[in-house]
């Protein structure tokens, strides 16, 4: 197949489009158990970026599911597959410049790992959104902890599906203990001097 | 499937972003044979959007196979897949704010329509990049008529795979009666008051 493809270079590489843009294009990789917070820390960074002028953009695990991956199950091949192309869409949005916030439950290193590996060094910063189990459960904003307490849903991450914490996440935001606006401070404060040019 | 997803809808809508970026996010989907010269005038109008100020990104049939598409090869059904998943990351740019422009055969009114549909009236702009398949096959930049006038690639559009022609593009570039420097200059002068907010 590679034999056939032929991959044209863009006439703007990404230091020139960094320079145009006013921005370093970083990937920023919230990581936790559903009912964490990720998306609703990813979509207060989000807005408090483009409030700051930047552009950035969100990718969140439901909205890829409605769209780009919507042919994927939730057998461990499909979500493995479901995170590869959620790495692919980082990777398109970061060569066209932009800030990516992802939200992904992501819950293996080694998809992580595998996916950060496609990025420069400090191109790529991972967010552990660490909550305690109990504390989504009880959460439960989805009803997905009961579906899957009840057999309703299988390999549910922190059910019956392991979920592996980041060993060296650049960051670690203990969102069962702060508040949003303070989560969200300590992130945009951790990651405001990366993105700047 | 479906009643595990929870979309969450961003702070900023479309139309706040079209605002911050000062740019109308319009999608401009180049179609046409191997070889007709999508790529090269892609590029070009990549730079020139961004010379002007304009966030652009162009999507290339060539680059998504080494990446979001490298599971798929070339049969009709992962051909299918391949315009399905290059139209989703068209979605992605696009909600995000930018100018894309894609190039992709996109050989069937169906799939290049199937993806119009996903998109507001005025935000998708089919241009057919429009170079007779003699002019095509004799540049043979990539080798690949070669291969396929000898049986060596199989389904090859223009050779034993149908190229359906657009009915009504908004736009057609004759590539093989023009510069281009000049096929950029219709493309552009086109484009140009569609992409101001």
């Amino acid at each position: 197949m590679a034999e056939h493809i032929f991959p044209t270079d863009s006439l703007i590489g990404l230091n020139d489009r960094e320079v145009l843009m006013k921005q370093k294009s970083v990937v920023i990789w919230l990581t936790g158990l559903s009912g964490s917070g990720k998306s609703t820390l990813g979509r207060a960074l989000e807005k408090k970026l483009l409030d700051e002028g930047y552009i950035a953009f969100l990718l969140d695990g439901d909205s890829l599911r409605n769209g780009l991956n919507k042919d994927l199950g939730f057998s461990i091949e499909d979500r493995n597959e479901n995170i590869r192309r959620a790495g692919e869409g980082c990777k398109l949005l970061s060569n066209a410049g932009l800030i990516v916030i992802t939200s992904f439950i992501s819950p293996l290193r080694q998809q992580r790992d595998a996916i950060r590996a496609q990025f420069k060094k400090g191109c790529f910063v991972e967010v552990f959104v660490n909550a305690s189990l109990e504390v989504c459960e009880s959460r439960d904003v989805k009803g997905l902890y009961k579906k899957a307490r009840a057999g309703e849903i299988k390999n549910f991450t922190g059910i019956d599906s392991p979920y592996e914490q980041p060993l060296s996440p650049e960051l670690i935001i203990e969102s069962d203990k702060f508040s949003e606006a303070q989560s969200l401070e300590k992130l945009y404060s951790f990651i405001q001097d990366l993105v700047k040019v």
